[in-house]
């Protein structure tokens, strides 16, 4: 296909019955849907559509706008338009074999403690009954919302259980910041790259979205403060520990700087910890939270237990600024009602017993040695991959230096059933970046390995240049 | 406190360091936190406040909107501005021994199927162990979408697995239908009186609401016609059968003209089947759902099994249209992601043997003697109290027709600890409604027995005429 203009090969009839703009509409859909054009790939200008197509440029922006209110493609202000980034399909690889996927942030279920939490949920229903499956508090099961006050205490936070707020997982906390809290048009900073399901729902707010480049140094805070200026967001989307992808955590003088900008210019952070129990002891991420050291109360703060115990349970926690938390209540409620009351006593219970610290360090020892014998694959793999050390998590965020480009790499892993996460995915607004995730959360060490290998041939085949067919994954990158 | 003016009450401190709209907007969040000013209740006019503190108008508008945006008060086109609606806090009465719950729709925890439900978590956790706890498909367990196919066939309707979406429950369907139909400023029509939960998350989606009365007779289809030319809505809501809180059921021929309507002005219908299984044989409702008769696939047909299972499942599902699915599926990846596998394929195991039949059986039986309960007193009640027959569910929608409001009788009922719901409840723009809502849900027969009691010797009262001071309920009605 044209790589200048993909969308030069769509039929269009002129004389028909279905309006241009529609048979536009459906040729770009179908490219998307056949994987002609990929995630987060950048359309060709209106106007090149428009010439190319001999068409007028409203008639594109007619189709582009019905893909846009399909979530299939956005606009990024001043960038263009993307095919979107969001994810469709179950979680698993359509055909091929798997030797190992690189692009999941998944846990693997064998890791789960599936019988103590097992235990737990017939303890609940043994001494709750009915009780545990009728309606909930919408603010959750208090003792649930004590111990997680508890467990914050330990971390420095000082917070009354009447500011948590359970919620069906940290993506219902992003949902409903985004609702509560972003008035339409209103502005949202993201660190760039990010986390495509943050993206995704700031997007359906009809927000506007500003970028701020992360680098292992942290925010640029020259540039950050500029564009606060101009801006003036509302709210700043961070994950200041093992960030998703580059798993870089911010320092404590970056943490308090963002803090005092947040007061300066009156923003709201959300701080989404999803990994930091995750720290292999070797790195800048045994800094406190944001919300610890926040003294004007800007944070929000979200926690899930969906990385480090089981996705399956969908429950997470919105510890919240005084102000907000009447208001986010009400959002959860709109959303949902309330969380599982069975899976919140369930886990509640589950918490009360030392089954979750030895479950915690088997988990840490289990994924600090693939994240060894990933760290040392990629030292042997200089200088073509360059990395930098998370020093925790499930993941590494890689830079291909020859080739500039993942997309190929990407689309060489998939064939050979090592599905990794290109960098585009993450960035809203390129199709193209040298940059790719690579991680180790599923299988097990003995699949790693040999994932490993399969990468090593792979990366082999990279440098002779000789390329494949593209395919496209449809997974979640979660 | 003065009731032609309950804001007189706010002292202003005129040189303060405090915006004087600060101090307003804090004095009336106040008197809504000490149920000073009591849900559902109309401030007064602008001007008239402006006047009464001796203040700008600006300056009563900004402290209404810093009220709105927090969701304590909304603005009704052309009504003026309303205490909101939503009920906070958990499910219970604050305080006060309770004789019975009349204004609640959770049904009794010991009609629920706990052991059996148990007997399936546990299949569940032995067959599939981690694989439940892990990420899902979003579009849910397949085998439960099959599982509801073959329940719709059995109600005429005809739907591939593939355009069914498991939801956590169907007020995150009504979430999620509102986030990413609805842009900005879009009309959705809703009928009045509604459900509460479904104002409020339309409000906060900023969408414009028009509300359609509903009386024994359906909606007003000459009216309907007439504010569909003049508002082209993208969507309108309605519980076509049992409604909420009416207990109407639309004719089958009502609901061909509904659907013709959609058709013909282009939008879709938000079909809320929460409560049809509870038919007691005796009515219009055992016509087919909208959905049975939709020949151009325009309706969104929630199912949810809350009221007649377990509300604790937070379990839903969306039956959509072709064109919408894919949409839909995006809103439900932003809200949550996906909902709980282990839940899911615990309700796919329940579903399969005969216990939920056998349960079915069961509570309509229970159901349909506490209906014939109510029913009866409420024919002994005459000529004070009017009510109509709904043939099912489980709640009656009274008129008072001596004395005209409900609020006061409310008052009276909550004093003696069965609190009722108030007609106001489930108007966006009244304060006095002559109706409320009277629910049998909760308990047992013979709390329900004690709570008729205690409601006759209330209505005694009422019709006395001797008041008592006001105290208002929190807790959702749902």
């Amino acid at each position: 296909m044209d790589k200048n203009n993909p969308i030069v090969g769509i039929q269009l009839e002129r004389n028909g019955e279905i309006p241009i703009y529609v048979q536009l509409y459906q040729g770009i859909k179908e490219k998307i849907q056949k994987g002609e054009l990929t995630q987060g790939e950048k359309l060709p200008p209106i106007r090149k559509i428009a010439r190319d197509l001999d068409i007028n440029n409203s008639t594109v922006v007619h189709a582009l706008d019905a893909l846009a209110r399909e979530g299939l493609v956005y606009k990024h202000v001043g960038r263009g338009s993307f095919v979107s980034t969001i994810l469709k399909g179950p979680g698993k690889m359509e055909g091929g074999a798997e030797v190992y996927d690189f692009s999941s942030l998944s846990p693997s279920p064998q890791l789960f403690p599936v019988q103590e939490f097992k235990r737990a949920l017939n303890h609940v229903l043994d001494h709750y009954g009915g009780e545990a499956l009728g309606y909930q508090p919408h603010r959750g099961y208090r003792p649930l919302r004590e111990k997680m006050a508890s467990f914050l205490e330990k971390e420095g936070i000082q917070v009354s259980p009447d500011f948590i707020q359970v919620i069906s997982g940290s993506q219902q906390g992003i949902d409903i910041a985004a609702k509560v809290f972003l008035g339409q048009g209103e502005t949202i900073f993201l660190e760039e790259p990010t986390y495509p399901g943050s993206l995704l729902t700031f997007q359906s707010r009809g927000a506007r979205i500003i970028h701020i480049p992360i680098t292992r140094s942290g925010l640029d805070f020259v540039e950050l403060e500029k564009r606060l200026a101009d801006f003036r967001p509302r709210l700043i989307y961070v994950m200041s520990r093992l960030q998703n992808p580059t798993g870089y955590s911010y320092t404590r003088d970056q943490k308090e700087q963002l803090l005092q900008m947040a007061y300066k210019y009156n923003f709201y952070i959300i701080e989404d910890d999803y990994l930091s129990l995750l720290d292999y002891g070797s790195d800048p991420q045994v800094e406190p939270s944001l919300k610890a050291l926040d003294r004007w109360d800007r944070v929000i703060l979200l926690k899930s237990f969906s990385k480090v115990l089981m996705p399956g349970l969908r429950l997470g926690f919105a510890i919240l600024p005084e102000e907000l938390q009447e208001k986010f209540l009400q959002g959860k409620y709109a959303a949902d009602i309330s969380s599982s009351g069975l899976l919140q006593r369930a886990l509640f219970f589950y918490l009360q017993d030392d089954s979750w610290e030895t479950h915690l360090q088997e988990i840490k020892k289990e994924f600090r040695s693939r994240y060894r014998l990933v760290k040392k694959f990629l030292q042997n793999a200089k200088p073509l991959l360059h990395f930098q050390d998370p020093g925790g998590g499930l993941f590494f965020w890689v830079r291909v230096n020859r080739g500039g480009n993942s997309n190929k790499l990407s689309r060489l892993a998939f064939a050979r059933g090592i599905p990794i996460a290109q960098g585009s995915l993450f960035f809203a607004g390129e199709q193209n970046s040298p940059w790719f995730r690579l991680s180790f959360a599923t299988g097990d060490q003995k699949s790693l390995e040999e994932g490993l290998k399969t990468l090593k041939n792979t990366l082999d085949d990279f440098q002779k240049e000789d390329e494949i067919e593209p395919v496209e994954k449809q997974g979640p990158i979660l």
